[in-house]
Parts: C-alpha cells; sequence; structure tokens
C-alpha cells in the first residue's frame, strides 16, 4: 500500500494536526503548535541510521549493547531530553558461536544455512551427526511417541504465513519457543526448525527457546525458508528411496535415513551488566503522573536491528522531541529505551521492579518495524471514553483505523500493564516484518523513510493528547 | 507482469502452436502434433527440483560436479535421448575457503558478509588487515595515483541497476571482472567490491575475477549490498570524524582511517576432471546439419544453481522432448549440457575443440534464469528471412516480441557462434535475475513454474521449426 500522498503536503499535516491536538485546547496547557517531522533526515531517521551504523547488532550483555547505551545517552542529551540516565542490571549472557549445517546422506553432502537459537546447548567443536526425525508441526512432535525421536534430530517444518498483525508469530513461534524443550525430553539429540519467517531467503531467524527446569539443554538451529525446503525435499526422496517386495508379495518402501551433520558452539558467559536508558520531558504538573513510551536498545546479533528495535527508539524519541517543542506538556513523558529485550525482556522487568509502584498515567511501545500506523487499540479506564475518541480523530486522517480488540502493550511494558497500567497500541503494519524479524536482512536500507514519517506523525498527534490530558480522563 | 493468463488453457496453446508449426508443414517431416508441457511437474521442473535437490551446488571440477554428470547421463537416457554420453576435459579447479571480514576502526567491529571471487588469493588462515582506499566505481579506481591505493584494501562501490535485458551486468560488472587486477596493478593488499546484484538481502554475489599474466593475485571478495551499504555510511563518518583548524584558521577534516580485517582462505586444487554431456534427438536425415540446444550443468557453489543454471538444462531438455514426441524431426537436435561455464567456459571450449569443424545449422542457449522469454533476436543467413517470420509469427501469441539487436548466443555457443554459427536468442526476462545471480539465494524457490512452462512453450515452437526447416533456408 503506498502512503505517501498523505504524507506528501507537510502544510496539509500540519493543519490536520493541530486541527487534531486543538481538541483538548481546554485542558492546560495546550501545545501551540506542533514540530513535524519534515522530508530527509528527520530525528527518527538519524537514530535509526547512527545507531546502526555506528553500533550495529547489539547483543543483550555485550560489550556492543554497553556501547549502544553510551551512544543513546549522548544521543537524548544532545536532542536537549532532561533527567537522561542509565539503569543497570545483571543478566546471564549467551552468545552465538561457530554454525554450520549440513544433509550428510543419502546424497552427497550439502551446507544449509542455520543460526543457533538462543539458548542452544552446543555439540561440542566437533559437532554431532544424527538421522532426522521429521515433523510437520509442533503439534506433530508432541503427539510423537518417544521412540521416533529418541537419538535423532529433531526437524520440526511448520511454514508461517504472513499476516498484518503479526497474528500467525504466537501460533507458528511454537516450534522455536518450545520445540527444543519437547524434543529434549524425548531424547533428541538436537532440534532444527524452520524459520519463524515469511521470506525464502538463506538467512536463517534467530530467537530465543527455552527449557524448563530441569530439562536438559540440546542444540537448536533455525534453517532459513529455502534450506527447509531443501531438507523437506531430500526428505521425501529418502523416503522412497527404495521399494522391495514384502511377505505378501506386495512392493513397500524402505526409507533410507536423511542424516544431518550439525555443529553449533554457542557459550554461555555468565553474569553481565546490561541496563535502560532512560530520559524525560518534564510536565508543568508534578502532580500527573507520566506518560511511559518505550521501545528496545538491544538486538539480535544477525542483522543490526534497525527494524527491531532501533526504528522504533527513533519513532517515540522523535516523536516526544516534536511535542518537547511545542511547549512544555503537563505530564511528563518517559523515555525507555529498554535493554535486553530479545533475551527475556530482562530491561522491561528491571524498569518494573525499580519503577512498578510508581503511578504511570499510560503505556506505549513501538516494536514491530518501522512500516505505517494502521490501526490503533485501547485499554484505558471507562472515564476515558472521550479522550480514545479524540485520539481516533486525530489518526484517521492519516489512514488510522480504530480497533475493537483491546490494547496489550508491548514486552517491556508489559509488567506494567499487566499490574494495571492503562495502554494504547499504535499497531504497525506487520505485512512484511517476518521477512526480516531476527536475520541477517534486518538493516537500514529495509526502513521506508515515508512509512516511518508517518509512524512519527501517528505518535506526535497521541502523545500531544495524552501528555495534555486531564487527571480525570486517565484515572 | 502476470504471464498466466496466455498459460492456462492448454487446449488454446495446443491449436497457437499447432498453427505456429504447421506452416513449416510443406517441410518433410513435420511433427503431427507437439506434446504440450502440463500443470504442475513437468520436465523442465523436475530436471530443474531434482538436479537442485539430488545434487545441489555444481561447483566447477569438484565431485559434486561429477555426480551431476552422473545424473545427467541417467536422466537424459531415461527421457528417451539418444547418444547420451559424457565428453571429459580437464581444468584449473580453485575452490572457496574461510571467509570473514570485519570493519574494526574508527567503531567498535561489526562482521560483514563477504564471499570471495573466483580466482580470489588467500589471506591466509590469520587473514588481513588494512586501511580502506574508497572508490565510487571501477574508472574511479583506474584513475586513481597509485599511492591512493598501495599497500591499503580497495573497495569498488558502484552500484548494478535494474534492467529487463540484463545491459548493466557489463557495464558495473567491470568491477568484478578486472577491479582485482587493477587494484593490485597499484599495489593494494586486497579488493572488496559491492556485489554485482540488484537485491537488498545479505547473500553477496560472488563470480570470477581474472589477473591478466605477470600481475600478482590478491584477495579479492563481494560484500552483500547492504554490506556494501554498510561501509559506504562508515567511510562518511570517519572522513567527518575530526575537524581542526589549519593554519589559516579554517576548519579542516582530518579523516579516521576505516579499517578492515579480512580472511579468505580459498584454495587452487590444479588440474581436475569437469566434462561436457551431451544427448540427440536424431534426424531422419542423416545429411541435414543438427541444431545445437545448450545450458550449464555447474554451478556456483553459494547457491544451489536453480536459476543458473538448471532451469535452462530443464527448459532446452523438455522442449527437445516435446519436439522429439511429436515426431522424428529433419534435423538431429544436439543438447549440451555444459560443464565449468562459470569459471571459464571451459565446457563450451572444449566442445568447440571437439566439434568446431563439424557443420551446426543453428545454435541456441538458455542461461538467464527461468523468467518468461519476452524477445527473440536473429542472427541467421540472409536465406532465412521465411524462417524468422515463421518463428517470430509463433511465438507471438506468448506474448513474445521480435528485437532489432542480433542474437549473441549464450556462453557456452559463443565459440561456434564467433566462428559463423547463425544463433537465434530467446531472451527472458532479466528483470529479478540479478536479485538472485551467483548467491546462496539461487535456489528451487524463485522458479515461477507458470514462467518456466512459457520457456519450454516458446522453446518447444521455436525448436519445430529449427529442426524441420531446409537447407535452403539455412545456409
Amino acid at each position: 500500500m503506498k502512503i505517501t500522498a498523505p504524507l506528501a503536503c507537510a502544510a496539509g499535516l500540519t493543519a490536520a494536526l493541530l486541527a487534531a491536538t486543538s481538541v483538548a485546547a481546554s485542558l492546560p496547557p495546550s501545545p501551540s503548535a506542533v514540530e513535524l517531522p519534515q522530508q530527509g533526515k528527520d530525528i527518527a531517521w538519524s537514530i535509526t541510521e547512527d545507531l546502526t551504523t555506528e553500533i550495529g547488532p547489539r547483543m543483550a550483555g555485550t560489550e556492543a549493547e554497553s556501547a549502544a547505551r553510551r551512544w543513546a545517552v549522548a544521543r537524548l542529551q544532545a536532542l536537549g531530553f532532561a533527567n537522561v540516565r542509565e539503569e543497570q542490571f545483571d543478566m546471564k549472557v549467551w552468545v552465538r558461536g561457530a554454525e554450520e549445517a549440513s544433509l550428510t546422506s543419502p546424497f552427497l553432502p550439502q551446507k544449509l544455512h542455520i543460526a543457533a537459537l538462543g539458548n542452544s546447548a552446543s555439540t561440542g567443536p566437533k559437532g554431532i551427526e544424527g538421522e532426522i526425525a521429521y515433523f510437520a508441526s509442533y503439534d506433530a512432535l508432541l503427539a510423537a511417541p518417544d521412540a521416533e525421536v529418541k537419538g535423532k534430530i529433531v526437524f520440526i517444518n511448520n511454514q508461517m504465513e504472513r499476516t498484518q498483525d503479526g497474528s500467525g508469530y504466537g501460533q507458528y513461534g511454537r516450534g522455536r519457543f518450545m520445540g527444543a524443550n519437547a524434543a529434549s525430553k524425548k531424547g533428541a539429540i538436537a532440534v532444527v526448525i524452520r524459520s519463524i519467517g515469511t521470506d525464502n531467503h538463506r538467512g536463517p531467524h534467530t530467537g530465543g527457546t527455552n527449557f524448563e527446569a530441569g530439562v536438559k539443554p540440546i542444540p537448536a538451529g533455525a534453517l532459513s525458508n529455502p534450506d527447509a525446503d531443501q531438507l523437506a525435499r531430500q526428505w521425501v526422496r529418502a523416503q522412497a528411496m527404495h521399494t522391495r517386495e514384502n511377505e505378501t508379495g506386495a512392493i513397500v518402501y524402505v526409507p533410507e535415513p536423511l542424516r544431518m551433520k550439525l555443529v553449533l558452539t554457542p557459550r554461555d558467559l555468565g553474569t553481565k551488566h546490561s541496563g535502560n536508558v532512560i530520559a524525560e520531558v518534564p510536565g508543568s504538573d508534578p502532580a500527573a503522573s507520566p506518560v511511559i513510551v518505550a521501545c528496545h536498545l538491544d538486538s539480535w546479533d544477525l542483522g543490526t536491528g534497525a527494524i527491531d528495535d532501533a526504528a522504533g527508539c527513533g519513532i517515540i524519541t522523535a516523536a516526544a522531541k516534536h511535542v518537547m517543542s511545542a511547549g512544555q506538556p503537563r505530564r511528563t513523558i518517559r523515555i525507555l529505551w529498554a535493554g535486553a529485550e530479545e533475551v527475556g525482556v530482562f530491561g522491561g522487568k528491571a524498569y518494573f521492579e525499580k519503577h512498578g509502584t510508581e503511578k504511570h498515567a499510560v503505556a506505549l511501545e513501538s516494536d514491530f518495524g518501522a512500516d505505517r500506523v494502521w490501526r490503533v487499540d485501547f485499554k484505558l479506564p471507562a472515564s476515558a471514553k472521550a479522550l480514545e475518541d479524540r485520539i481516533a480523530a486525530a489518526l484517521a486522517p492519516f489512514g488510522i483505523t480504530r480497533g475493537k480488540t483491546p490494547a496489550s502493550g508491548g514486552a517491556d511494558i508489559g509488567a506494567l500493564v499487566a499490574a494495571g497500567v492503562p495502554a494504547i497500541d499504535l499497531q504497525q503494519d506487520g505485512t512484511r516484518y517476518f521477512d526480516l524479524h531476527h536475520t541477517p536482512d534486518d538493516t537500514l536500507d529495509k526502513i521506508d523513510p515515508a512509512q516511518l514519517r508517518q509512524n512519527v506523525v501517528a505518535w506526535t498527534a497521541t502523545l500531544a493528547i495524552l501528555a495534555n490530558s486531564a487527571d480525570a480522563e486517565l484515572t
């Protein structure tokens, strides 16, 4: 969908935004104007470009994530925010090692592209070799008798489908989240999954897997979709490799084993520092609870974390800056660039431990790429009906519809929302998000500047209204 | 462009093809019917799927290419062709080793995706580190004084543009073909190029580079486009890293060096066997010269060689089979699955050495992917005007226009065409070819079955006419 048309005319945008925010003009103090992102190198783009270029991959708990925090503090200070600070916490760190996979039988060896999943065990440098136990889905693995799995390398082949709202991730992602755990319990020596992704390129989709307490971690990796296709095609051929007559004279198939060699040598580095970076637009009313807006600073290590989640940090920060530039809002806007989201939401949990007892007016997060906002969802108190209407009216000119699903917040504000903090979701178009998510392809060139600007416009309009809302509207 | 509509109706296709070939019905013996490729697993698809699945990458001179020849002989015999044989030749073999690149300064180290170019020298296992000498293009490198290059790692950044006819390859490809040679002559320690490709994924485009006699081979690799973008962005920042006042009080930039660590350990394996695989549809007239149709069996090692060139072998072979099934043609159709094309057209040269003195009626090659044929070009004797008209008329219903460019043939028939053998080019749509060419992404899923079938239809129509043409038409 082309969305450049509504963004082409800055004058029209300004008028629309002012009209939208002026609904709240009776509430003190209202922004008299909102600085709008312009064509070219706006704040959101600059944050995204500079962070992904100068730091690049920012794996949680590593020196790169630490450098990213220093970079973030400097950038947020340079943008004029107040109370810019780092809040450290400790976490256990897992890092990738060597990664090789090949199909070794019944055909000549062929290399596959693989990436270890977070928390994968190591095969050791010499690797392991084993027969593939093929499962069409995670459910098929769960249903299989242990004897089909024991001593084998489990392969889970379910193919994620493309959706606008990303709803396939939870369903198809189970093979990644829990497949290794299930396979280990049945005696598998390793697990290999089809990437949880919708593209057909050779970069695998990494991501975390989890073992229950008492379950032995085993090596776990994801193949790219074309590599999973290749494995599946060889599996079909191996199944049909030999035929022979059985005792009744009928032709029966005698499958050849499909075998894989696997080398994955990730390491646990023990406990290391990570941290959140926080900055604020101080509100004029010290008694008013703050609006919290979140993204995450860390990224997986395969790409440079452009869509996940440098762009999210760019969007929320640019919006806060535009509201700040328009005049001091009533409520404080607190910006949270969370650390260590990808590997277990450690930053979000640390924020909640430190600040969970403070009152927050409302929480929002941007962590679903940089494509346009297409829907707004609310989870606000009943008193906020008029506020919801104002926000929905402000967003409508930018092609954003009002959803019927309650907002769920993002990972980093998840603990706050679970504790009752109201939330608003500016839902981004996820149609191509899982082409890139957790892959080497998550790089700056995938960001569409026009759609990034639409995000900033939507966030600016929403934040301007929220930060100037009355207490009676968010109780 | 959707091309399914004209392919949707097999009945219509049959009628159109018969109408086309019936123009030649006065020439003995004419095909009474042509077996048409159907939906589903047709011959071209099966060859492409089976070769890329059961053999996979087929680097020239390796055991995989040798296995591919055995596979090819068995498949061509199973399809019922005559005189199926392997014609061996010897060649020098180069194979890939370890491949690592990272930017090490002025920022924290960041890994880049790199692939060695064919004929690259080795850095040794410990690698080399050096300052980047940045050039926007191959021409800029040529124009540079040696002092700007000596002791450095040359980077050539020119970005190939997308075209339908692939015409950008020669122009933008010079940096790959000759950049390492030029850099070595100026004293560079290595050369790294932006991939000669039009995609934005992380798989680099490999391909051969060449050193003139007497020029010292140096390590040479290609970065993926997103990695080249990253290098270029860091280069800009490094250039602007420091400013100081000069003696006149003006602010001048003092660039930081941008540095790269490079590990490439390819090896020369010495002289090994490669070979061509040849099969024939014997013609009814022993005095008539044969039609030769070519593809190449080898592939680069990063992908499975689906578009380059398993599909080409599938297309020409399916077309020859369809003509054969329709009744014995007048001329022999000789099918050449050439070996070792990618690394120096050794198969085409070996064929010419062995068969170049035989008379060939006309030569055609399919080696530009599997997207639809959109244009037909001729390089035929003046006597062939009516023949050209018949072929153009037969192809027109399938959306194929008549070009004004003389046919140039393909690499494997290049020596024949240079020696005067007439040629016809069934030009394929190359719009997305250089997204995939020589990358890990050259895999089966990139083949569009509908467009593959259109190729087979176009080739079948053309071959049916050519194989039944009179001597007076091709003299």
